[in-house]
C-alpha cells in the first residue's frame, strides 16, 4: 500500500476496506436517500457520484440527493443529466440540473441550510442509505476528517446506514485541525451550543462514527472545482463603498465600532466584491462568522484585516487555491470550518450580533427580497443560508445591481415575484444607485428610500406611477397595491424581454 | 398612605412620587418615543395612556408609541381616536387603529416580537423618553414586579431616559415570584441564554432599574380587558382533532412521544380551541412554551395535561380571569412569565424542539402564508411572534378554517397576496377540512395535499384548474404561477365580494 494512503488511513482495520469508485457506487440501492458532502462546490463527494453517472448508462435507477449546498458544477451536471436524481435538496446552483428542476425532471426541495440537520434527526430526510463523504485523512482514534467543506457531513454520519468515504490524497494532511465538529443532541435533552466568539472551538478536529458502517474507501486526488467569481467591477466597487459609509455612519451613531460585528457575506461575485472592499479600509480586527470563504475573506487577512474567518467551507478561484491550499499553514489558526447547522444557527447568529450580507435576486418597494425564482416560477439556485442569516443578524443587508439583462430588467418592482425574505426581515438594501436602510420604518415610509436611493434611473418614473396610483386605490392603506398590476412588470417581461412600458 | 400601597412600595423613597394620571401624562413631551407595558391586552399601562387621551382634548401633540404587543382594545382605540400616536409597533389588534393605520394616519410597524428588544439595543427604537409600565407592587430591594405580562418592559425600562409607574392594586401581590427576568447583554459580549427546559427559571423575579429614573408612580385599580375569544366550535374541534391524531402518527413514526414536545400555541379563538382539544386526550406531562397564556392552558392545567406553562402574558376571558387571578397561588408553580425576547427567542425556540400552532389568513397551494395583509394591502393585526416560532420550531403548524365570509372567500388561494411566512418555514397546515404534512417536499409534491386535504370543497376544482394551467404554461417549473392570474382571485373578491368564479 502506498504509504500516504496507510498513513492518511491511521485505523489499520478500514485499510481494507478500500475499493473502485466503481464497486463503491455499486453498494448504493436502486431509491436509496443518499446524503453526499459538500458545500458551495468544496469537499464534495466526486469519484463515487461520478461512477454513479457511469452505472446509470447501464443500469436504471433513482436516488434522493441531500447535500450540505452544492456540488461541483460537474457532478452535479453529470447526475442530473443521467437521469438518476428523483429528488435534490436543499440547494444547488448547476445549469442542467437547474433546467431539469424547472421541468419537473427532478424534483427540488429548497430549503434553510441550518434546517436540514433537524429533518435527518426526525427522520424527515431519510433513512438515509448511504453517506458519501471526502475526506484528507482518519485518524487513528478513528475521526473521520474533512476536506474544504464540513456542511452536513456529521449529521450525515451519524444518521446513515453506511458510509462511503472518498479519501482524497491531493489534500495535504495539514488540513487536520481546521475543522471544529460539535453535533447539538435532540431537541428538548440539548445545551446550549457554547460559541460566545467566532473564534471560539467547541468540539472535535473531525467526525467520529461507528467505524462498521464504513462499507468503502475510496481514494480520490480530484480537486474542488475552483469557483467562477469574477473581479469586482465598478458597480460592485461602488456598492461596497456605499456599505463602508454606511458602517461608518453606524460607528458615528455609536451602534458599531471600528472592529464592526462578525460578517456573513453570501456566495458570489457580487458578496465577495463588496467584501473586498474592506481591503483598503480604515476597518481592522474583523471578523467572519460565514457559510462560505471566498477569496476576499483571504485577501483579507493577508492584508491584516481579518483577524478569524469562521465558516463550513472554503471556496475559492483556481488562482486563490493555490495561495491557500499551498500555504494552509498560514491560514491554519485563523480558520475555522464547522457544520452547517453551526455556522448557520440562529442561536449563534443573533448572539454573535452578526453583519449579514447577502444578494437578493429582485426588491420590492416595501422591502421584500425574492433569492430564488426567476419571475416567479422558475428556481435560479435556492434560498441557501440567506433566511438562517437575515432573520437573526444584527444587521440584515442584500445587494443586487439595479438592473439586470442590459437595463430591461429592474431589479426594484413594485412586488417581488416569490417572497424569501419578507419586509420584517430585511434591514438595509444596496444597488449602485445607493443605499436604503429600513430600519425602524413603516412599509410607505420605505418607498422613497428604496425608489429613489436603490432603484435605477430608467425605473423611477414607472416605480413612483405604480405606488402614486396604489396609495389612491388603497385609500392609503399599509401597503398600498394595486392587485391587477403588481405582477404586470415580470408578465411584461415575460412577454416583451423588457420591465420597461 | 393606604396601607396597601405602602405594602407595595417597598422603598420607601419612592412613595414621595406617587402622582394622578394627568400628572405623570403631563410629563410626556410632545414627540417623544414611548415605551408601553402590554402585551395582548395584558398587562397593559392603562390609566396613563387614557390621561394622553385626555390631555389630548386640549393640547396638540403626537408620540410614538411601541409596547409588547396589542394593549388593552379601550386604551389602544382611544389613543388611536384622540389622534396622538404617530408611529405605532410591534403589534396592536384593535380596530379603530386598524382604520386609522389603513388610511395613513398612523404608521405602524408591524416587526417579529422578538426582535425589538435588539432594535431598542441599538437605538432604531428609541431614545425612548419615557416608559410606563404596569407593576403590582415594587420590593424593598427595588425590583420592579410586573403584572400579567412581561413584554418589552425590561428592555424599555432600562432604555428609557425616564419611567412611570402605574402600580395595580387590583392585582393581589401573590404575582410575586411568577415572573422570571433574564435579560441578554449587548450581541457580542453576551453569554447562552441559559434555558434547557421549559419550567426553567433563570433570571430574577423583578426588574431592576437606576430608581432615580422613576419620575412618577399612578395608582390603578384597573383590570385588564377580558379576551374575547369563541369557545370552540364543530369546525375548530375538528382542526384539533385533525392535529391531535397527526401527532398520534408522529409517536408511531418515533418522531414523538405521548409528552409530545413544549407547545407554543397562537393566540386567538382558533389555536384556543385547538390547544382545548388536547383537555379529553391521552397526552399527558405536556410543557407550553408560548408568548401567551390563553384559557385553554389553565384548563389543561387544572387537567392535570400540562404540568408547566411559560410565556410572557396571560390573557383570559372574564370568566377565566376570576378563576386563575382568584386562586394564583394554585398555579404559580406552574407559571412562569418571561420578557418576550426569551420567550419567543430562536435560539431557546429551537433548542427546546417547540410543536408550534399559529392562525393564517391565507395559504397558498405551494404552503406559503398570509398572516397579516386582508388582499395583500390592509394590515388586519400583525404577525406577533408567529415568524419567531416558526421558522425555528421542530413542527411548525399553520390552522385557519378552508373559508371566510360564509364561503365567498378560499382562505386557500393560488398565491397568497402577501408573505409573511415563507414556503421554507410551513411544515402543516390544518383545516376543518384535514390536513397537509408538507415536510420534506418540494413545492410541485405539496399541491395536491394543500388542496384535496384543507381546501373547502367549493374551490377544488378552481384551485386545480389553475394550477393544472400554471404547470402547462410554464412547462411544469419549480413553482408554476400565471403571474397574469395568481392574485385575480383577491381581485374578484374585490370587486364582487366573492372569490368564486
Amino acid at each position: 500500500m502506498d504509504s500516504i494512503i496507510e498513513k492518511r488511513i491511521g485505523v489499520p482495520k478500514l485499510r481494507d476496506r478500500i475499493v473502485s469508485a466503481e464497486e463503491a457506487a455499486a453498494l448504493i440501492p436502486d431509491g436509496a436517500v443518499v446524503g453526499l458532502s459538500g458545500f458551495t462546490r468544496a469537499g464534495d463527494a466526486k469519484v463515487v457520484p461520478m461512477a454513479l453517472v457511469e452505472r446509470a448508462k447501464k443500469e436504471k435507477f433513482k436516488i434522493d440527493v441531500y447535500t450540505g449546498a452544492s456540488l461541483g458544477p460537474e457532478v452535479d451536471h453529470y447526475l442530473a443529466e443521467a437521469g438518476v436524481i428523483r429528488k435534490r435538496g436543499p440547494y444547488q446552483g448547476e445549469k442542467a440540473m437547474r433546467n431539469l428542476i424547472n421541468k419537473g425532471d427532478i424534483l427540488y426541495v429548497d430549503a434553510h441550510l441550518s434546517h436540514n440537520a433537524e429533518l435527518v434527526r426526525q427522520g424527515i430526510i431519510g433513512p438515509i442509505k448511504y453517506a458519501v463523504i471526502e475526506v484528507c485523512a482518519i485518524t487513528e482514534d478513528g475521526l473521520l476528517i474533512p476536506t474544504t467543506s464540513v456542511g452536513n457531513s456529521p449529521i450525515f454520519a451519524q444518521y446513515a446506514e453506511n458510509i462511503i468515504l472518498e479519501l482524497n490524497i491531493s489534500h495535504s494532511d495539514t488540513l487536520i485541525g481546521i475543522h471544529d465538529i460539535y453535533v447539538p443532541g435532540p431537541q428538548g435533552k440539548r445545551e446550549p451550543i457554547p460559541i460566545t466568539n467566532a473564534n471560539q472551538r467547541i468540539g472535535e478536529i473531525g467526525i467520529r462514527v461507528d467505524l462498521d458502517k464504513i462499507k468503502a474507501i475510496v481514494i480520490s486526488e480530484e480537486p474542488d472545482a475552483p469557483s467562477l467569481i469574477v473581479p469586482p467591477d465598478e458597480e460592485t466597487r461602488r456598492m461596497a463603498d456605499l456599505l463602508l459609509d454606511f458602517f461608518r455612519s453606524e460607528i458615528k451613531a455609536g451602534r458599531l465600532t471600528n472592529e464592526l460585528m462578525p460578517i456573513q457575506s453570501g456566495v458570489g461575485s457580487v458578496a465577495n466584491a463588496v467584501l473586498d472592499g474592506f481591503k483598503e479600509s480604515e476597518f481592522e480586527n474583523l471578523q467572519v462568522y460565514s457559510e462560505c470563504l471566498q477569496d476576499a475573506v483571504f485577501n483579507l487577512i493577508d492584508a491584516g484585516k481579518v483577524n478569524f474567518a469562521s465558516a463550513t467551507s472554503i471556496t475559492l478561484t483556481a488562482e486563490a487555491q493555490q495561495k491557500v491550499y499551498g500555504n494552509i499553514e498560514k491560514y491554519a489558526d485563523k480558520i475555522c470550518l464547522r457544520p452547517q447547522e453551526i455556522s448557520n444557527h440562529p442561536e449563534v447568529v443573533r448572539r454573535l450580533g452578526l453583519i449579514s450580507i447577502n444578494a437578493a435576486l429582485e426588491v420590492d418597494i416595501y422591502g421584500n427580497v425574492n433569492s430564488t425564482h426567476v419571475a416567479g416560477t422558475k428556481m435560479m439556485n435556492g434560498i441557501g443560508g440567506s433566511g438562517d442569516f437575515a432573520r437573526n443578524a444584527r444587521l440584515t443587508v442584500f445587494v443586487t445591481k439595479s438592473y439586470a439583462k442590459g437595463g430591461a430588467i429592474s431589479s426594484i418592482v413594485p412586488m417581488v415575484s416569490h417572497v424569501d425574505h419578507t419586509e420584517h426581515d430585511v434591514d438595509v438594501i444596496v444597488t449602485e444607485q445607493g443605499i436604503a436602510d429600513l430600519r425602524g420604518l413603516a412599509p410607505k415610509e420605505r418607498v422613497p428610500l428604496i425608489i429613489e436611493n436603490c432603484a435605477h434611473p430608467d425605473f423611477k418614473d414607472q416605480l413612483w406611477d405604480y405606488y402614486n396610483r396604489a396609495v389612491e386605490a388603497t385609500g392609503n392603506s399599509q401597503t398600498p397595491h394595486i392587485l391587477e398590476e403588481a405582477l404586470s412588470w415580470h408578465v411584461n417581461l415575460l412577454k416583451n424581454n423588457t420591465m420597461k412600458k
